[in-house]
């Protein structure tokens, strides 16, 4: 009986060690596996409009389609349209490697190669993980 | 009986064109109205880590307290990490306005003034509106 109580108490100490595991595990997942990136981008201005067509389709198509992109936030200058900033979020790097073999990103690479000036791209770390938009 | 029912049409005229302009106004409060801007702040690197406490700090409190901030998305470059970036998104200018008066950020300006060594606060045009953070 003594020992059949110790062997119980041990499963119970491996249990909640498995528990505590998974939910670091889950925690880690949620937030420090994303992959958080600036990327700045100049746009030769004659073909803005054509530009932005592309980009607007590209960002809307994967947020709907890809669960591990968590936001394609892009913005343009109110005195420089043509220079656009992009917050991008992918849930992890897997989430990423998979977003840019897809139908739309490459139709986007492909349609604005010779209207894209300079492209650099900030890998980054958010101070709030969890931070969303209202 | 016939002025009446013209009295009524007229008042029916009026009325769907005051709805028409209502529900204008709240797409264009919902969206249009917001104000969007990336704020870069290079921090002196020996005081880097009091400066993200007040920066922390300040985001919570402004997020959790003020319906009109939207979003505070702050990041650190990976490489250099006293290069910080932050997506702000207001829901009109008087939020704005009403957020630079309040406790936290006031703590926040006062308590890093001597940290900050260059902000450029780049007034900007959201592609997509109403994009968030999943």
């Amino acid at each position: 009986m003594k020992n059949s109580n110790k062997g119980f108490r041990q499963i119970g100490i491996a249990a909640s060690g498995i528990l505590m595991m998974f939910s670091a595990e889950q925690a880690f997942s949620q937030n420090n596996n994303q992959m958080v990136r600036i990327a700045k981008i100049i746009v030769d201005p004659v073909q803005l409009e054509a530009y932005n067509g592309f980009l607007k389709e590209e960002i809307e198509e994967s947020v709907r389609l890809e669960p591990g992109v968590l936001t394609l936030y892009a913005v343009s200058e109110r005195t420089k349209p043509n220079h656009i900033t992009i917050l991008e979020i992918y849930a992890d790097s897997a989430a990423y490697k998979s977003h840019i073999q897809t139908r739309q990103f490459l139709k986007y690479k492909n349609g604005t190669k010779d209207m894209v000036k300079s492209l650099e791209l900030i890998e980054s770390v958010p101070l709030l993980p969890s931070m969303k938009i209202k």
